[in-house]
């Protein structure tokens, strides 16, 4: 057993983290619980519960409907904070809305639309299932063809395989900017700039990536994206989605859910729906309020760690736990599934074990590490930079070898996760 | 000016009202304020507070991603509590889940699927805009008719006028229960019985019903219905809507947006969608779980009361409220427009009014009494049981008669109010 990265190196390294005292700034509690599960849902921010109950006693109960023209603009204003902080957009380009499946649900039958006699859609064969399922609905109501692309579960879609798909029939590419279980990062610039050459457009899930990775979606010619805010972003358990539609494209586009949210006059309440001119209509129904507040306190940390130095920790907090398994775990069947250039890899890295869902769960209640598991056979470890200690990660991976070292998983129980 | 109706009698009906002593669960904060919109955002009940603190600090704070096992749930307890508080349904048949509009076009979508060569579509041309739009996007997708059934702006839809529109080419008809404007109130059983005889589904809208009026969806022959929990239900300023299937039809339908959380086996993230075989089938995404926790504590506070007792004492609110127009206002230009007779009227009573929009600005800012207004001249005022007092009803319709004896409105903007 190599020993060469004691745990002082780790506490060195917090040392000098730059964004070590946000740790405060988040909600903690039990210190001793090594939470490695912010790539599914995100700490609860300190600010947040008072925020929430401000919200609530004087908003809701005090201000009641006079409140409205306050919360109306909220799916708005979020959007442009996110735009601003974490996606390299513009301002009128997101919004906040509905959840991720429903929205992908809007702006993949939108672009479908607008695609004319193209029939084929693309997405890889590893894409997070309810976005492949989204999609075999509409290819199935509108007799499309849904190709899945073959992608390595430990490296991902590769852009080449992707470039030998597109042909002028492609009309649309769904794929995730991290994949959900590798962690695989794709470069947007290339992708968007391939189906650009065939004329197909991508909508990007940005759902494990959004809040950990920077992402330029203006530079790099992204056109329809949507993601999650409950995992990096921290907005609390099941906060609704955002959605990101490139100035250019929002006259093209007409979704199909017609809410009154849509409208272009909503209260006018007139007789027949007209889209409205821009990123509204992309919308639908009344907004859940207290379910978006927690974005505000939650984006505050986000803008002042930055997102480029949010990346930057990632990187290295993932390449510790890649150097720990190597040095400490391969001796125990376990192997990194996820790509090893960091360069390529979200803030997640995936271990691939044959026992990884017994293992998730006995190093959860015996090792008190939380992670997840991810079928067929990963363990998956996501670091949020925002609240991750560097020992957090090497206290984890070593609790993660002594249960190696006495098979602790054989009494776990082997049913699947329930965990969004 | 008739003075046979004294505050003192409004003041007997609250002595001896049996659900007076609720208003105490309820935050009210400003005892001068009178709120007749609880139509549009209902009251803050006492328990919510410290319900959802508790939820933020634990069940999000310390349990973390550990807390989705209970929170997926979450929809059909809530569902269930619904479907037996409020509903008059049976367990399994009521889900909590996205918003209104878009459950609407879940199951538009899903009854039009399964309709076979139907190809028309019935709607009041009085529904609640939203409805009316996501049906105008569903049959022109599908090249279906839309026929808007005309029907009195205060009397809301005949039957006599939908029995003579239900050919055997209808497919489906979109009706709420309760006018969203007039108050008019269907009669569900006559309703799905005549639909039935031409082998039609319908599908309510129940929003401006749930809470106030009983509604047995299993005793009435009910199919399919939609509805929000932020009106009388006092779930919070958006929170997430409701869908009801009868059992019989669960496994007839399917529903057009296929995300994860209607898949058969959630968790094994299989290659192909499969519905899941019960109510299931119906869900998307995550669920907005800080958005769907305020509902217990509001439905605590509707089974106590008993939608019954709830029923009766928001018609004699009602009946006041129409008696009190009538003695003070009608020589001001004011009319009742919604129906006089209590057994056709939900919770709320629609005033007309050339100046309303005016009118509600004024009543609120200088009168201190929250109604609403709804295009093109209607006043609308919501006596929400749980929490109105008869002394209540009578101050604010005192004070719109001493706004009315001055013209007090008549500074007031006119542009459309931003209220959902």
């Amino acid at each position: 057993m190599r020993e060469d990265f004691p745990r002082s190196v780790a506490k060195e390294l917090d040392a000098a983290d730059p964004l070590a005292h946000l740790r405060d700034r988040f909600v903690i509690g039990d210190d001793d619980l090594v939470y490695l599960d912010g790539n599914s849902l995100g700490r609860l921010p300190a600010a947040t519960p008072a925020h929430l109950d401000r919200l609530v006693r004087q908003g809701w109960g005090e201000q009641l409907v006079r409140s409205w023209p306050t919360w109306i603009e909220w799916g708005h204003r979020l959007g442009d904070r996110l735009a601003a902080h974490a996606l390299g957009a513009r301002p009128g380009e997101v919004v906040v809305s509905d959840s991720t499946s429903v929205n992908l649900y809007k702006l993949a039958a939108a672009a479908l639309d607008a695609a004319g006699d193209r029939r084929t859609v693309l997405v890889d064969a590893e894409e997070f299932p309810s976005d492949r399922y989204v999609l075999q609905g509409l290819a199935e109501a509108r007799r499309l063809t849904l190709r899945m692309l073959p992608s390595d579960l430990d490296q991902g879609l590769r852009l080449d395989d992707l470039s030998a798909a597109l042909t002028d029939d492609v009309a649309l590419v769904v794929l995730s900017a991290v994949a959900y279980r590798s962690g695989a990062l794709q470069d947007l610039a290339a992708v968007n700039a391939a189906a650009r050459r065939v004329g197909a457009v991508v909508l990007w899930d940005l759902s494990h990536a959004v809040g950990a990775v920077p992402l330029a979606l203006s530079a790099t010619g992204a056109d329809l994206a949507v993601g999650c805010t409950y995992k990096y972003l921290n907005a609390g358990p099941g906060a609704p989605a955002f959605l990101y539609v490139r100035r250019e494209w929002q006259a093209r586009l007409r979704q199909p859910i017609q809410g009154w949210f849509g409208q272009r006059d909503q209260f006018v309440m007139g007789a027949d729906y007209e889209p409205a001119p821009g990123l509204d209509r992309f919308l639908v129904g009344t907004p859940p309020i207290l379910a978006l507040a927690p974005l505000d306190p939650a984006l505050d940390v986000l803008a002042e760690a930055g997102i480029d130095r949010v990346r930057a920790k990632g990187r290295r907090l993932g390449e510790m736990i890649v150097e720990l398994t190597d040095a400490w775990l391969t001796p125990y069947g376990f192997r990194v599934a996820s790509p090893r250039d960091p360069d390529r890899r979200g803030s997640h890295v995936s271990l691939y074990h044959p026992e990884a869902l017994r293992i998730s769960r006995a190093l959860a209640t015996d090792g008190r590490v939380v992670g997840d598991y991810r079928t067929p056979d990963r363990l998956r470890l996501g670091a949020a930079p925002l609240y991750t200690r560097y020992v957090d990660v090497w206290d984890a991976l070593r609790r993660l070898r002594d249960l190696a070292e006495r098979r602790g998983w054989e009494g776990a129980p082997g049913a699947p996760s329930r965990v969004t």
